[in-house]
């Protein structure tokens, strides 16, 4: 092992930094994210170079997840860094590079809630030590090791830094705000092959998930082999299912990375892909066919037959030897009622047992599904909607409309999760999932309650806290596919996943921002593609044209938000291979255009620099009017002209406005309105949307556009008409 | 299965086109590579849309290789268009958009020398139409069906495009020209993961190679495991190396796409890291370390012991199972016979055999060896140096050396393939491998034989040149790793491929070029790394500052050719993480650079537009100087800082010669000549190595420079002393 010296080396930004533990992260702070719970920076570092080794030590050191963890390790660690490390450069206690302790092992087969995730990481003269109680803490504490992995930088006004790779000195207390940190993964929609799945879990695993709820049947398509009721992926699947071998594989994968696979079956409704091979189990008489359009489907399963709960029996008992969570999700959302409330033998069986409505019968249906459930050993867990008086307190409700739903089953003693707010389809900026909080009631619905005048839910007692687990992103599927999966959860997930795991207090938009840029690349070295798999797509479109000016194009891009796209008439068998798919959720280089404008705007008039904005905006005029030509060429791209132009017109106007902002040059008139007045309602169209796209550099122009100050003088002839001075 | 009409599609570019068979490319071809025997084009094509399907039909459809190649176009073609096609959308044989007919199923278990590859393929009215007569004709012509596909564009002055891709209408009849087109991959200096070796077998099958010879073992690694001598991966390969039951995986895979797998043993020189393990097959008398550094190592197998010879019977009687293959390679290459010569019980042997020299002596081992390869029922293959007046025919020769050892070779009746010309590891542009014919004497050797006075050798006869059976690019790993293998093969390789396959007349670099850039970008959708990874590789070096410049410095470069770098003391245990391991072999930004430059020159002088030259040096200059501020920062980077120096000088000597060419500025000078004097100075030294890379745009500027008329008469003080009007 070697040692970093003062001078020239890794540790460059924490020379000034704290020497005591700090539970918030600070700009020169390493990018880690999650962010742990306590953390100190000293000054020095270990270099990591072809010598590295790690040994392991502790009973809880022999654990197979621990040693799979430290083979990965190595592996990655020669990745993130070019440098052959051997793959079993397994050290000696006294000799290694890293030394790590567990104490116990954890001899319980599969993984369960609440397993011991603590860690304690030192990078310090003596070496690097990470400490863990149970194995689950060494993994956790080998992600944060490799996310202080860098390269040795130059300080400005020292000597060169020697070549190389080295991680700070630290010390790193940490463990988890929340036991429950999940993921929920829609492949009924478009279908997850097995190693994208596998892929999902490498990064899960990189920012201290652990769970994965996967959502395995919807209308759209049954994904699971069935070796009892083959029918269910032979007619429900269009041969895209998963196999238990498969599944089998994924679990041990998710495992070994700490991950629980919580599987999802939604029942009564949104199953329209078990009816086509078991007509018997709706409502209707068939014949059914799987969904192909979206929204919520009129099919429901018939929860009057003792055949449908023999079936689900039989069903269960296969599934819960297959999965081996205790947890087992039976969905529950969103029961369209009208196919019950149409059908007389429903109506009559009803009146028969003195259910009121559609639902009291799906209560009933979940009665009993729990007694199937709970037959099998494991416990239930559904959506708000399965909330009923009659529920028995075991059950885990996981919440889609929010705190106050999940609040109100915590109160009435139900575990939860939230899921509300971190729906990752929506197409929201990460710090819009970043600012909710399981435990914080978003003030804008605060307010909006206040104003209606009705009630807001006081805080929860130390007591009810407890019921609240934690949370799971949520990524719906139609309109994602394999291809740009990655894009639609990264880095937006990483955001989340430090609202779960991080404490409370942890909330800087601009510290995330900062280190979820870095983290987004640390991911890339998992093989995760969101940056790469959109280029590709892009440079499909591209055909054989140069693509980078459509780059360009792209990074000002956003999707529309919301659901909005779906009013669109998506189906299943549509092709998802088009501009829209092929951008990010959120736009970085709108953000940071945003920001420069906001800096821009903050400064002393006199003291204003517009050259960075001007060349910018020129830059993307040039880059788009290029762009543009490829976009006539190619039949997937023109329906994109419109947005370019607008994109053009928008960065002329930003152009125009950084002129009559500049305080050099003629002062304020009367054209000066007419130009703002007409230049704020192109502005106000091109902030609609363009097609499926948002131009998402509008906020930042509008905001140019808005600053300037406007004369009240007749317009003089001489000042140039409605343009701006140049 | 959709007609595409006339207005608006595809085919842009075959409206003009011949509707004759060609058998050379032109400008409008698609960009097929490498280039079918016969091809001709008519206007129209077939819509590739999600009803997508193809039938197999004849004796040979039922072969898995056909079953597989299907199953895996239809894949490939989902990620080529972003259209989801059903995994198994094998559709009846008269309703199938792709209608595949294999006339004889082929019974023979390994793969063979000479299988039969044609095929045809016909994309018409009638739908699109494979035909081929045996397994692996199928498995070529879907590699160029898929090439074949691309996006709809619009053709100017027409209607736009109906949105989606298809193929257009041709007629090809397609044959190798060789029937050994190979790739030797070195995995013993660096260790190649299976994972890797199959992704690199992927690309292979795409431009139609059919041989991976697999280096096994070298100084620096024995990467078999052998499980009768387990001490050869044990002693020799610091745990990397690959079991048998991965090797039986690689075989199967190559094998599903026509690849066959050739296995290297290089003996009895180039055998370091057998003896560790084994050291009584050595000459001396041990201990023995695997080989760390490179160049040709001491250490040699002793052929004098009969329990060496048993050894290798051993041994090759387990290999012989292990690789299905007829063809086992013992290497025999660069035998530095001083440890024999030095050794007075080899001296003994020699005298008593009447063994000449360590010639005689690597003879008489051969023969030995042949007996033992004969009687594991496989033929022997090796390189030049095995070549021996007492060795069979049914030896095959790999020629490092050249044509005229390859023909000589064959003027004795030996068959062949040529390697020399086709290394990539010597980091040469793809249009100097081009250019290597095995059944052509490169000109430039021709010439040197001639100015020597010695005999050129005649061309072979026809009976003479069927011992030609193709030929072999050799990749040797001392400078790269898994990281960048892709890279240091890719697109190159491909240029290669159609020496090998396409008719000897298709040898036009310009359309080589334009093809190869297309192919290249095809390969990304198999997983082919060499953009990405370079790219990732790159902004690992940036560390956490942007990357973009540096991508753009990094494009102006190539290594340094040959085998210069080595000179640098590299060992197997330096990191290759520099800018240099992270660059492209060829850069193609400075070859359509200089092709700019001819193209300016050669324009009449009134005519010359310099604006897009001059844009581009500026551009250079500016990004570069963006990029050193990451050179300065970084610790792995510094060591370029001088080239990026030197870099920006080029493209100002550039920019300035622009202003002298310029006949409209003041006339030359003598102060002009004195700029030139400089200024070729300057260029001349910039052409040197800078550290381990070159600047590639050098020879462009230089012939800027060159091309700048000097006056005669005396400088004139007001012409601007020795700077260029501007």
């Amino acid at each position: 092992m070697k040692r970093i010296a003062l001078n020239g080396i890794a540790l460059t930004a924490f020379l000034a930094f704290s020497l005591f533990a700090q539970t918030l992260p600070d700009n020169n702070a390493p990018a880690l994210m999650p962010w742990p719970a306590s953390m100190s920076v000293q000054p020095g570092g270990v270099a990591i170079d072809s010598t590295f080794s790690i040994s392991a030590s502790g009973a809880g050191a022999k654990d197979p997840r621990v040693q799979d963890a430290i083979d990965r390790t190595l592996v990655r660690l020669a990745r993130q860094t070019g440098i052959p490390v051997a793959p079993h450069a397994a050290g000696t206690n006294e000799t290694a590079t890293l030394r790590i302790v567990v104490e116990e092992r954890d001899h319980r087969p599969p993984q369960r809630l609440g397993d011991d995730e603590r860690y304690s990481l030192e990078v310090s003269g003596s070496g690097i030590r990470l400490s863990a109680d149970a194995p689950l803490g060494a993994l956790r504490g080998l992600e944060t090791f490799l996310q202080l992995i860098q390269q040795n930088t130059k300080v400005t006004g020292t000597a060169p830094a020697s070549p190389g790779f080295s991680v700070p000195d630290v010390t790193i207390r940490d463990e988890p705000r929340f036991e429950w940190r999940g993921l929920s993964l829609d492949v009924s929609r478009h279908f997850i092959p097995a190693a994208d799945v596998e892929r999902t879990i490498d990064g899960l695993a990189a920012v201290k998930l652990n769970v994965l709820h996967w959502h395995l049947s919807d209308d759209q398509g049954f994904r699971v082999e069935s070796q009892k009721y083959r029918r269910l992926q032979q007619y429900g699947s269009n041969g895209l299912f998963y196999t238990q071998r498969e599944i089998r594989n994924v679990i041990a994968y998710a495992r070994e990375r700490g991950v629980r696979i919580v599987p999802e079956f939604d029942m009564p409704g949104h199953a329209t892909s078990w009816l086509p091979g078991y007509p018997k189990l709706g409502t209707d008489t068939g014949p059914y066919e799987i969904g192909n359009g979206y929204g919520i489907l009129s099919h429901l399963m018939d929860p009057t037959k003792e055949s449908t709960y023999r079936f689900l029996d039989g069903f269960m008992g296969e599934m819960a030897k297959l999965f081996p969570d205790e947890y087992f999700h039976i969905g529950g959302d969103e029961v369209a009622p009208k196919e019950w409330n149409d059908n007389p033998r429903i109506q009559a069986f009803l009146k028969k047992h003195h259910l009121a409505d559609a639902k009291a019968l799906q209560a009933y249906f979940n009665q009993r599904l729990l007694k199937i459930v709970s037959k099998h050993g494991k416990h239930m867990e559904g959506w708000d909607e399965v909330l009923h008086p009659d529920l028995p307190k075991t059950v885990i409700i996981q919440s889609w409309r929010g705190q106050e739903s999940l609040w109100q089953a915590a109160r009435e003693g139900y575990q939860g999760i939230l899921s509300a707010g971190y729906y990752l389809d929506l197409m929201q900026p990460a710090s819009e999932h970043y600012a909710i909080d399981p435990m914080k009631l978003p003030p804008e619905r605060k307010k909006h309650l206040e104003e209606e005048g009705r009630a807001v839910p006081t805080e929860l007692t130390a007591e009810e806290k407890t019921k609240i687990l934690g949370g799971e992103a949520a990524m719906w599927e139609e309109l994602a596919t394999a291809e740009n999966l990655d894009a639609k959860l990264w880095p937006r997930l990483a955001a989340i996943a430090e609202r779960f795991w991080s404490p409370e207090g942890v909330t800087d938009v601009g510290s995330m921002y900062r280190r979820l840029e870095v983290t987004n690349r640390w991911l890339e070295w998992l093989g995760l593609t969101q940056r790469s798999g959109l280029e590709l797509m892009r440079q499909r479109l591209a055909g054989g044209m140069p693509y980078q000016a459509l780059d360009v194009f792209a990074s000002l891009l956003e999707p529309v938000r919301g659901y909005s796209r779906h009013a669109d008439r998506y189906t299943t068998s549509t092709p998802l291979n088009r501009l829209v798919d092929s951008i990010a959720p959120e736009s970085d280089t709108a953000r940071e255009f945003r920001n420069a404008v906001d800096q821009y705007l903050a400064a002393p008039k006199e003291q204003r620099n517009s050259e960075a904005l001007k060349e910018q905006l020129l830059e993307w005029i040039v880059k788009v009017s290029a762009a543009r030509a490829v976009l006539e060429r190619n039949s997937l791209l023109s329906e994109n002209i419109v947005a370019a132009d607008t994109v053009i017109g928008v960065c002329k106007i930003g152009s125009d406005a950084l002129l009559y902002l500049d305080p050099h040059l003629t002062p304020p008139s009367a054209a000066t309105a007419a130009w703002k007045q007409r230049s704020l309602a192109a502005v106000e169209e091109a902030a609609k949307r363009q097609g499926d796209v948002l131009i998402a550099i509008v906020p930042g122009v509008q905001k140019l556009v808005e600053a300037v100050e406007v004369g009240t003088a007749p317009a003089e002839p001489e000042a140039g008409g409605a343009e701006p001075p140049r």
